[in-house]
């Protein structure tokens, strides 16, 4: 309804007045004033002005703190307390990490937001032979009750509210959690803070799950059943539509999906006995916040809208809490360039203000560094000094929803509104988020929205500065936090054993079995057995285990898009000077070596460690095969050794290694090594992703051919390998060149 | 009338309905929602959160391009072209600062911004001794119209617009210009761009003016003549309130003072005999753009409104150009920082952006090293790509005044209207501004806003990160671009003797006498008998000489504002632990240091070389005096001999140099010889300002006994000068610490 109203005037400029239809008819000479409107990537037509006559027959929006919360869900925000400066970090060791800490909090932090290593995600202790790359590396290594005293050793549980990111293994890591704070004298319904416990989005987009979607949403309910009467200021879930925008989801995508997600949990605890008030107060949302700094601030308050009214509508709640859309927001990773690193503060900056004029509750502000590798304790003072600078510099944080009334922030929140209620109400007609999960078509759905954007990206046709356009000259070398992964392990694996050696190896066994026997009787809940293993220090690998033994571990399906990447790619016009582009170029060299090879050339892309990031992998698979090359597309999770015996298999010419995690210093030399063993050592190795200048060095001196910074274009990589692989047979062609 | 209909809400929450006021009351607990209004500097009461309902009796604002202009001055803004990058540069020799153009417009700048040395703005050729430490450091040295010629080297004139910060030797500049455009073939019809000359303001708040008012006001007439008939697209004033910000007038100050100026040239061009329709299309506007965002963004529309408005109203224009308020803005120099230098960029992003969505028609972003000297190469870079990313990678540029509808940013354009309005009308019932700069009443009124502001900051009401608070334990060690004086100063003298080795000296006696005649007759027009002196060489020395003959040179007076800093300085609650503050231990030193003396401590506060940036000399003057001490402030533009004689004449016991344009390298070594020469070497010498620290070795070295960097209180300078007098006397005080 909304949505029609606010579309008579997408087509030809319909809503505005003919007295400025000719003033901007003379301003633009040559075009027309219809050719302002443009399409925005939710499917809005963008208006060139907004004016008051378009929101006619749109309500006055209510007050902040009014149902339906478009406004703000308190009625003061930001003028009685400003949102939360909470930023996520976390590597190395424990004793690291709680060093990084205290110095945050010291420095004007004021809530913490622990990342995890992807060992610890996926519910590996450090000593199994899977992680050997990952432990301590992208987040603190967490395997026992110990690790995580000495996280938050002389940090106040009980006033400092805490964030964990942890999905896959959340049970033990509540678990230790808990035992920790218990320990240190707060108990557990003193707790603050927030689990992400967001399982459905990872079988979406982040892909750090373990066990298979249904038993996974039981161990969701546990969880809100054991808060709801134990940690009762603990957010439970933090349901997440990060992943899916830095996955490559446009907003409407992102937005709809998250709150179909936070539907599903509600029916979930529903399931297990609860009731909505029971719960709904204790969910919380986490959102991205990207470039399009109009439409992120129409997100947040669209999301605040959407949620009250479907509550209301769904599961008539008795408390106004339930009704509130709480949030947490982080700058976008993906906008994040490796080139001219600076530019990522400026980013970061506009971001940080669509985040707060949207009315987060807490944010994260990336560091500037965090495109190359983690951020070093200069980079990281200057992120949180953009949100204190916008806390305590600007009036910003002293009105209310500032852009309320705002005729285009108006007319986008209702357009967002109609736009993600129409991608809900599809899911809802299939069943539910869980449903559709295993059916995929919501990772596809954002798979497809991903590789458009990189093939206009590619294209020039959307810019980013300092990569496909004004790029510089020289860049200003910066410091990159380096983790000794090997010694980070070692140390771990000595304190595993340590606690191995000294504890009660019969109540160990005993906590084990209940936790497996939990898992098989809906009447019990997990978390609690988990707690009493934690007490007697069960490892967070055995918990896990334990839970393997009746859940099994989830592999997913490798789908692909294709025919997307080349025709969302906006090809040159051809010129004199030079007829043919990039796609021309790729052709002649790929027919050169189809001649001599007798077929295409073929590549594994492949993923190895627990890196579930697959963005980059996807997009370089789907851009990669629309460009002619035959792709095979590796499972996630894999060992060095899987990568080689899958790659002499499918006899492929390259492995293109994806690594977004800071695995690749141990497990690219590792794969290649393999390769000689099997003796395939023809078989060339290129990687990308989020890979440290610094490393170049060491990986081409261990016999990678080609290494592609963030930023590169899918086609140059494709040029760039199939040129490659016509060196390595002797075949050069000079005249061909991009 | 506005006015009145929006003070209705002003106090207690009035437009507010009960049911917000309630839930405020509840979040709140302790406090009322009444105290949530907040004063601001500009006298307007902030509401916590604005309503449909406040905005009731405000007309709908008209639509872009229509009268009054507040949504913009034209229907399509950005959305057909976006904002033009113009950077604000100069330095050293003409052939560096070329290299610099040339390299800024291949990376992205689209139009240039001249910075000339402080010697060419107050008219001395780089010969003169009173420019020693002057030469090429803030700016390019400019003395012929050689130099001009090499400035524009490659650079097409007849594409590329210029704009050019001139206000004292605007006559010889502009001369130059048009004789280097026509000697490289572009006609003076053709040039596009504009030149400040706006003399008003110099004598408010910059003092680089040369004449006094009157005859500077008749240059500024000849100059909108000779446009009006041959530059019709160059504007011929770029009236200025940027300076009236870094000054420390509020937004309302500027934007009321800035509209008066122009108020007054109008009638100045009508004294020539031009209309408002000659003249006003080819005025520009230049605001500065500091960390009030909502407040910056409301005073460009309200800019445009009121401009629109008085126009209409005192001179019934007939073109509808002549009722457009365009403007450039520039970000805010006074909001860098020093101390942890790479926060400016956050600051500067954060301006851009307010800049931006008040729809300014070009910008200069600051460099986030210009708090201690010129950008480099890097910094400029990152400088720019603040407005290109802003361009290229959001889509804030797609939509005309966004803020369009706002409740709160339409109520704060209509109060801003209001207060700007009331302080105009003072202004033009004392008779215009003219008058008003002679009587001295708005330089004052800047004075005391910057000593509130100054006040405010140094008790730390108004917090600047890293500085007051959340200051970093280290800092990034970053390049200064440093100017080798001298060597710039030589080579001028080398070419000036050349050129004037070559010329023909009849002709340039005849040219200067022709100017000199202008002078005295007002039915001849100054800039084209300058035009003709450019063309035979006269230097931009000759050339003010011949009109100072005439119109003398101007000094200022001296007035100083008192009793403003100590009562705007919020003290600390005293408490058990420290029942002093630093008010209390700066006087038990300066009664000690009387005791012994006989007499309070006596301070020069002394401005040396052409600098006339005098905001920070007045905030210590004022503060000093209001803190016990004798001050005397010297008058501006002295030369070191100058300023030794006058701290022995008055007997002072400390001269604090203020120094903003980096000739402290040459003048403060200088002054201590001198004074050493008069026998006074126990006169202390301090130093503050914008000095690199890289200069802190060897102006200790030289024997400076202080240095005080920016964001140093004026309460710790106090201490610190007090505290070293004591100790130049063998007196310590270990208990009295700050």
């Amino acid at each position: 309804m909304l949505r029609r109203s606010l579309r008579r005037f997408a087509a030809p400029i319909g809503g505005l007045p003919k007295t400025w239809v000719d003033q901007a008819t003379k301003e633009l000479k040559t075009i027309k004033p219809e050719t302002l409107v443009v399409q925005t990537a939710e499917g809005i037509a963008r208006q060139p002005v907004y004016t008051a006559e378009m929101l006619k027959q749109l309500p006055v929006p209510a007050l902040p703190g009014q149902f339906p919360f478009t406004r703000g869900v308190h009625a003061t925000m930001y003028t009685s307390r400003p949102w939360t400066v909470r930023q996520y970090a976390g590597f190395s060791t424990a004793e690291e990490s709680n060093k990084f800490y205290r110095q945050a909090l010291a420095g004007g932090q004021q809530g913490l937001s622990v990342a995890f290593d992807l060992a610890t995600h996926r519910g590996y202790d450090s000593d199994h032979p899977r992680v050997v790359g990952d432990v301590g590396m992208a987040g603190v290594a967490v395997d026992t009750v110990e690790d995580m005293k000495r996280l938050f050793r002389d940090i106040p549980l009980d006033k400092v509210s805490v964030s964990m990111t942890m999905n896959g293994a959340v049970i033990p890591i509540l678990a230790f959690f808990a035992v920790a704070a218990e320990e240190a004298g707060v108990t557990q319904d003193k707790l603050t803070g927030t689990i992400q416990n967001d399982i459905l989005k990872e079988f979406m987009v982040r892909n750090t799950y373990i066990f298979p979607p249904e038993p996974s949403m039981r161990i969701v309910g546990d969880i809100m059943s054991h808060m709801a009467k134990c940690q009762p200021k603990f957010n439970s879930i933090s349901i997440s539509g990060y992943h899916m925008q830095e996955a490559g989801a446009n907003s409407a995508l992102e937005l709809a999906y998250t709150i179909a997600d936070g539907l599903e949990y509600i029916r979930c605890a529903q399931s297990r006995g609860l009731t909505v008030d029971d719960v709904a107060p204790r969910l919380s949302f986490f959102f991205g916040i990207g470039m399009n700094f109009y439409m992120e601030i129409a997100k947040l308050r669209a999301a605040r809208t959407l949620w009250a009214t479907l509550l209301q509508k769904l599961f008539q709640p008795k408390k106004r809490e339930s009704l509130l859309l709480r949030t947490h927001c982080q700058t976008s990773g993906w906008s994040l360039t490796e080139q001219d690193m600076h530019n990522n503060v400026i980013r970061t900056t506009i971001e940080a203000m669509a985040a707060v004029m949207g009315g987060t509750q807490s944010l994260h502000t990336n560091s500037f560094d965090e495109a190359v590798g983690l951020p070093t304790k200069f980079s990281s003072r200057i992120a949180r000094n953009t949100q204190l600078i916008l806390q305590e510099e600007t009036e910003i944080a002293s009105v209310v929803d500032p852009w309320g009334g705002s005729y285009m922030m108006e007319a986008l929140t209702a357009e967002l509104v109609e736009e993600a209620t129409r991608i809900i109400d599809e899911v809802e007609s299939k069943g539910g988020m869980t449903k559709c999960i295993v059916e995929g078509l919501p990772k596809l759905r954002i798979e497809e929205s991903a590789a458009r954007k990189q093939a206009r990206i590619d294209s020039g046709k959307d810019v980013i500065v300092g990569i496909n356009k004004y790029r510089a000259e020289t860049e200003a070398a910066m410091d990159v936090l380096k983790i000794d992964n090997t010694a980070v392990r070692l140390s771990q694996i000595e304190q595993l054993t340590s606690i191995k050696a000294s504890r009660n190896a019969l109540a160990v066994q005993q906590a084990l079995e209940a936790v497996n026997q939990a898992c098989r009787d809906q009447s019990k809940n997990i978390l609690e057995t988990a707690i009493h293993a934690a007490r007697v220090r069960c490892t967070l690998g055995e918990i896990t285990s334990a839970m393997e033994r009746e859940f099994g571990r989830h592999v997913a399906s490798g789908k692909l898009v294709a025919g997307v990447y080349v025709p969302s790619y906006v090809r040159a016009k051809k010129t004199k000077d030079s007829d043919k582009d990039v796609f021309d170029h790729i052709a002649t060299l790929r027919e050169a070596f189809s001649k001599v090879e007798g077929r295409r050339p073929r590549i594994l892309v492949a993923k190895m460690g627990q890196d579930g990031h697959d963005r980059g992998a996807k997009v370089i698979a789907t851009g990669f095969a629309d460009l002619g090359f035959d792709v095979d597309v590796g499972p996630l999770f894999q060992t060095p050794q899987e990568v080689a015996r899958h790659a002499i298999d499918a006899d492929v010419h390259v492995v293109g290694v994806s690594s977004q995690a800071a695995g690749h210093r141990t497990l690219i030399p590792q794969l290649i090594a393999e390769l000689k063993q099997l003796n395939a050592k023809e078989v060339l190795v290129v990687a990308g992703g989020v890979i440290p200048p610094d490393d170049y060095e060491a990986l081409y001196a261990a016999g990678v051919s080609l290494i592609f910074g963030p930023g590169t274009p899918v086609s140059t990589c494709a040029f760039r390998v199939v040129e490659k692989l016509l060196a390595q047979r002797n075949m050069a062609f000079p005249d061909v060149k991009i």
